[in-house]
């Protein structure tokens, strides 16, 4: 079972918001200490009670730790985790939150001597909302988080930060960092994708007749076009191979409409929906 | 206010089996019949108390009707029209509940001479699920309702027809049938048809990495196939020009990726957003 005397976390939105809550309700560190840019953000973390203590000083925040984890987004992670590495103490370990891999995980590994005592996560939890005042203790209940050793990353570094997410009630699934970024393309870059595309071709007119399945559809569209651009730009070619298996789909199924041919457009639906059935819910 | 002596509701799964137990809630009706085919769905209606008498002969359920409202697939719309018009009393109205208008009220008129007692109606209601059991009293309510005259239509009919669907909490819009069918193409078939490419475009050993963005964006991938095709068959040219416009902004995409062009790329994730979010959840 994973416990630390303090954990740093750096970024202190709804994913450090809610890792810090969660590691306050199960009890499982000595000290949280938040670190962010903005005060506002740690106000709300601290009011929240995500965190213990609030530092915008990065050395501060880090200078005792056991355990830092970057939850910033994607574009900032490399430079903070090789600087959490500099600035932590010896032993510390440190992981980060972020939606694409091979790119966190390559540069830390380019860019710091201490590269053993980090390895990649990304929790596969999350919402369409961002900050701390979204963030709550169970968001990691039951998910899955994938950690992503890279070929410097120490065996005991793995380990101890996959105990770290399964204290949090996660399961853990390892992977390597580029596997990673193919399945999430198809997984997640991609819907993020095709739901904007679809919110931004319906004609605005016709918007007042739209009902709960464009809703589901488009949800996701509401998320931050900051953060979901830089993902875009870590993951792009397989982004983009994501984007060719889904338009050949597409163009399968426009065939079959044209040639009114409703046993196979019946058929490419049915075997959609045995698909999306065996997810649940 | 809607008030009448016998409404008749042919096909009672979850549309027709919610404006039973609406009308029954509201006290709106003298007696409600249910027609159907088999009769394991009616008597699942008339355990909910959706109906109050079921009949699977059309001519028995609606000999008393002063309503009669065809919630069936779409396919099967036009013939039972008909026929309800042709069966039931000289002053009764006969409205349906299909998500295609065009191919139905034009085929009414066609083969009905009593069609200036027929308007269509598209409640913009709904659920992935199907059958009486998923029925509620309130799926209608602070919905729009689109109603659809027809060239043959009576004034009086459409007028009273949406007095009904107000009465069940509902908001009305009036509209073409071609313009309503033009609509929901980019409203609700076009996600459907979305929903479906991307559920089945993702690679199987990667469906264990999704979460819930993958869940809402193909959420409506769940529904039944063989309706969504008969939808698809009523409303193939203006599906087309909706999937072309999705295609179109798909492919805008995906030169901004190729060109490595963020700024480009977060505007149009930003414009996705202002649209997704003027909508609400």
């Amino acid at each position: 079972m994973f416990s630390a005397q303090n954990v740093a976390i750096i970024g202190v939105g709804l994913i450090g918001g809610s890792i810090g809550l969660a590691l306050e309700e199960r009890r499982l560190a000595g000290e949280i200490v938040g670190v962010g840019r903005r005060q506002a953000s740690l106000d709300k973390a601290l009011a929240r009670g995500a965190i213990g203590r609030a530092t915008t000083d990065i050395a501060a925040g880090v200078a005792g730790a056991d355990l830092v984890i970057v939850a910033t987004p994607v574009a900032e992670i490399v430079e903070i985790v090789c600087r959490a590495l500099a600035l932590a103490p010896a032993g510390a370990l440190v992981t980060d939150a972020g939606s694409t891999k091979a790119a966190i995980c390559d540069g830390v590994a380019a860019q710091s001597s201490d590269s053993r005592r980090f390895v990649g996560s990304h929790p596969l939890a999350g919402d369409h909302r961002t900050g701390a005042e979204h963030a709550r203790a169970n968001l990691f209940a039951d998910k899955t988080v994938v950690v992503t050793p890279g070929a410097s990353t120490a065996e005991r570094t793995t380990s101890q930060v996959e105990e770290f997410w399964q204290s949090l009630g996660a399961h853990v699934a390892r992977m390597a960092p580029n596997e990673h970024d193919q399945a999430v393309a198809a997984t997640s870059h991609l819907p993020h994708l095709v739901a904007a595309a679809l919110a931004a071709s319906t004609p605005a007119k016709w918007l007042a007749l739209t009902a709960t399945g464009w809703a589901d559809t488009t949800r996701v569209a509401g998320g931050d076009p900051t953060l979901w651009t830089q993902i875009f730009a870590q993951n792009t070619p397989d982004l983009l191979a994501a984007l060719d298996r889904l338009v050949a789909t597409l163009e399968q199924t426009r065939e079959s409409l044209v040639a009114a041919d409703w046993t196979q457009t019946e058929e490419h639906l049915a075997r959609a929906k045995r698909i999306r059935d065996a997810l649940g819910n």
